[in-house]
């Protein structure tokens, strides 16, 4: 049953449609749910509007929730529209009068804001590992090739001497930023909203501050208006920060299909990372970057979505955020499942040092022969010139 | 097995990653897949390429397949990579040597593109009859209520008198151009690219009219680098065009949300079509609405990430355009699941003709006295003044 | 002055916020809008509110400042607002009380969208006029070079033998797929919104199909709410269908900074269209085709604006709108500067056939091989599996 | 002259095209890129590579060249192609030999990128200044109306008794995550890229830390291919900061639409913030906030470009990049310009208190009610219930 259920039967073709697929992606979000509505019922009991005993009935039933999903016991069905009406309804049917009690002092809309947010944390301390893992994974390629020297490209023209350690560390340093701004954004939305309501606030004294330490968030999110109007704001700045992510693989997938170019073969691809062809037999293509690369732009489409869904609207709640939530998950699935391969490409590529040599060619040598003059008191810009006459 | 397996036993990690959700998705290709292949078969047969019989069998084979697809019998599984593969597999397990012939003179690329296409065609009439059923329900609005008049807004402020006469045939005119849009895109792409393999051609001599004939296109995209580079591009444009059916129903939404305010209560969203609040007990919200205002974005967001894809790639297959089926999939069941919707809402929808009338407020008029000036000769911008005087 | 000028005195921070650069992107509009403006006043005799008299002072006042505005002599500036009040003020100044009666049956909402679709219609004409310039250089260049093989490249791997004939016919092809798009889009656009005021209607009865005749509109957009909801959406359209071109540019500039990679050579740029570096007296970069290649950005991103600055609002003008005018000129202006470079670079080209040749190594012939076996009996799927064993 | 000009003549209309307005952006890039070559010639004197005169003349130059620029003396021609070109020709103009020598040890490409980043933070620190000033007014508005209740929304709908107080405090607290944001990104991207040169380093041994130091960085962007790639990626973190600045005034612009309805009038804009009609004499039109609204939309999509333009691409620096200057310079434009006008709204809007009083109908106090019953022992959801049984 909604929670909002009056006399009047929805209409099933709209439910449908209103409903979507919200249900199903939800069920993550149940042990996340649980989580704060753990913390909600301690603090009723803590204020006094809930009974010692009755709050404590509500941890039990939440956690055995909990350790329902754990096991894939616990389904988010269609006709409960969302997992937060599963979960009530569950504890109204095992707790009976007790169960009724948990949406006291909160509505959905704080409500489902603390279970993203609390997916939301652990999803980007995922992210952060897999970025750890993938830095090792350059250290490693470091390790074994970092002295090869190949020739550095600008324009995708030859430009100067590069080596792999410059390589490796051009990604380790941007893959550093880019834990500085996932390590930002972790703290920048890391504030409880339970307690606002539906934007203005409960006719409640609450302790909000309570709340926030037991579902550790750094303090609370004070304004309920600011809370509504952060939906999908704070969602698509997550979501952009995933983003850079996936710009960075997208760069190095680029890279390694160019360098892996038979004409120039710096780098090979083990055989069984390669895909072939269902005509040409002789094919050994780089699906598995192709695709890493492919998925930035997916992302970046979330992006998008988010950032336009309540663009236009006035403030507070409405329904049109519950098509952020896909995107979200989309982009964490997208950039955990790059990281994880990209890490495992890093560590398996090869490096041929042979053809990395026959590639620096005299030309990529130019500008260390102006410094050369340079060095000999020549003005820069006379000894570009002196230089640049063999080029034509 | 994959129809490119050779010695190396693909690495599962990156298999996984490769395939993604590619098999599920193409559960909706299967019959399609087949619908190309036996006209791919029959063409073999007529320029001697197969016997008779071995196409009469290819043939055979394929419909059964269509028939267990029909009756939901027949999977795509993971291993199987895609529904061209599993086809593929399933023919020559029940036909031997004749099934290892199905191959013969195409590519995954053209293949993949033809069941895509039919698709499209077949999605893209579902659409235009979508819009043909909201265009009977606003006509059934103006039958109804076309004659009740309203304050028109501009810049959301009152304006002019309207009525839902003029508001109807104002979306109607505009799902017209949809139409009409949808229907020019519906013919751009219907043209078969069979027959030019991985884009470079196959060396064999086909009869490409014949085959495009029996599949209903209007002709062959003659040019195998333009098929290729195509993808992506056409799904692009197709796209943007259901996003234009949809930009109506983010206006239509915008309009109905607005007018039902119960500030002004010019029209009425039937109980049956609201949604309540979790902790607010009098609201009715146009939840079906907002989400039909918010498809909107997500189909804008598919089109973005259709474009830019395969930007900055050279010409050819890439392995990125994987990741464009699955945005024009979500494209096609948002809009017709969106166009069936707003079919029902405005079917449904009342109107309060007194609170119409009383929205029309005497400022509403201002443009009428001016006109009755102008009449009477007083120059335009002269009558306009002299009536402004009135509103300071 | 304004038109709507009042008793208030406008805040000169708000104006010079709202007014933005308008005026000065108007310059390009004025001619259009005296075009239109005749065509109104020529109705406006035809039905009897203006004197014939009238008439042919307003016509002359008109092809006045047309004859201005081609000499250069024709100023919007910021007081004005926009070129539709400076035209206005103007005839007011030099025909007295005739000149307070341009506007009459009009607003500045139908009168804008009318002088911005005589200027589409125009540039579409010149776009098109681009697209077979650019066919022709196509043409040139397989004339000189449409036999010279070289490998075609599947997932930036040698995949199957290509030509420089077939590369130019899939350029041709796929700008033939842009010039019926721009076709369809200038058909689809271009009706005459004139009549619709505001988008409620004027109290007079007007010829607007005369109107529409005399500016060479296919008919008239009946509509007046539909008028205003396709400001933003006709635009999103024409853009999309510009990004389009730009993505075929994109495309090319993409292979052929591949092609003239110095490590294969297929294809050289004169040096005259090459760009040196500060720092690197060696370099020969294709500034040019990157240049190129980026456009699609720009323009993919103005395409991205126009659809959503108007979503999620009700029907009817907001000046929210205003803003779409600059990213469509600007979208104009990078396509067909793009296509006459784009036309220069495909003329001026070298086709390298020795190098192209070096190109063709064993492995591009696999296929060949297969259909050698194929041709001998053997079925698709083995011979397949025949000839590459040989790849491991 | 160009910097990398050698024998051959550049064809006029591709220079054109690849110079574009990149001569005329790089207007205010003159004194940062000053400033910056004031740093390098101090450091490379340091390091003893040039004389201590040598390096004194080459700051006085360019101190001479900031306050020629600073009177508007100091101009860059089209010929010129930008203004690192301008300037390095203007020193070897006035002084000789020793202007030869500006450019050792760096490349256009570090180069640029110093220049940017010194306007970047300047033009951040005027973002936190607008966020400050908008704070104040918002500050302001509390103090005279942060009492006055009104119904806030939900869903476009009466919920719960909001205030104006709380209405301020929403923003405030929105735009407190914004300046974090501003701030966080301000400190990501303050470090030199000065000494990378085109990415692959000089062959002389520099004193990046002590350039950093004189120009205030917080250190340096140690790997030159890191540096390259951050190109665009670091512009569109920033440009998304922006974007979420002007999602808030959107937000705050639809709110005052809203409130300002006639039909509501919680709110009142002054007569002279507001634009009328041409044809409609009684309109008051909120063209300001329409256009504040607008413009998070150009900000958008200045950030897809950004985010989009090299994707896909290898390492090392394309000139595809030279189009992200303009949506970074509007992105900043359209910012501060809107943080201005925001302050000035918020500060002159007037709140009518009656018809706020008026709009509180009985309904908004549901919630209030159900929270009386919850108080004396009724189970929430029981209460919620009872209490909707009033609303059918």
């Amino acid at each position: 049953m909604k929670l909002w259920k009056k006399n009047t039967e929805p209409d099933k073709r709209i439910e449908r449609y209103t409903v979507g697929d919200d249900f199903l992606l939800d069920g993550r979000l149940v042990r996340y749910d649980c989580e704060a509505s753990i913390a909600h019922a301690k603090m009723l009991a803590k204020i006094g509007v809930l009974k010692a005993d009755e709050a404590k009935k509500l941890v039990g039933g939440l956690k055995h929730i909990q350790s329902l999903d754990k096991e894939g016991r616990f389904t988010v069905r269609s006709e409960d529209e969302d997992c937060h009406t599963a979960i009530e309804n569950f504890l109204i049917q095992t707790l009976g009068q007790t169960g009724k009690k948990i949406h006291t002092a909160r509505s959905r809309n704080d409500q489902v804001l603390a279970a993203l947010r609390l997916y939301y944390r652990d999803a980007l301390h995922e992210t952060e590992c897999g970025l750890l893992k993938l830095d090792r994974a350059f250290a490693s390629l470091k390790r074994k090739y970092g002295k090869v020297r190949y020739p550095g490209y600008t324009h995708t023209r030859k430009a100067m001497v590069s080596s792999f350690g410059l390589w490796a560390d051009g990604f380790t340093e941007a893959l550093g930023d880019d834990r500085k701004l996932i390590r930002f954004v972790a703290g920048w939305i890391n504030r409880s909203p339970l307690g606002t309501g539906a934007g203005y606030g409960v006719p409640l004294k609450l302790d909000r501050a309570y709340v926030a330490k037991l579902l550790g968030f750094n303090g609370v999110q004070k304004n309920g208006i600011a809370v509504q109007n952060s939906r999908g704001k704070y969602e698509a700045t997550m979501v952009h920060a995933l983003g850079q992510i996936l710009y960075d693989l997208n760069r190095m997938s680029s890279d390694l299909i160019f360098f892996s170019l038979p004409d120039l073969g710096y780098v090979a691809l083990p055989d069984a990372f390669c895909t072939g062809s269902s005509i040409m037999p002789q094919k050994k293509n780089p699906d598995v970057l192709e695709l890493m690369r492919a998925q930035f732009h997916r992302v970046a489409a979330c992006e998008t979505q988010l950032k336009n869904t309540a663009a236009n609207l006035i403030s507070g709640y409405h329904r049109d955020l519950q098509l952020t939530k896909k995107p979200v998950m989309e982009a964490f699935d997208a950039t955990l499942d790059s990281l994880a391969v990209a890490a495992l490409v890093v560590e398996n590529i090869k490096i041929d040092a042979g053809a990395c040599r026959k590639g620096l060619t005299e030309d990529v040598l130019a500008t260390e022969k102006v410094y050369d003059l340079v060095k000999r008191g020549v003005p820069f810009r006379d000894a570009y010139r002196m230089v640049g006459k063999r080029y034509g």
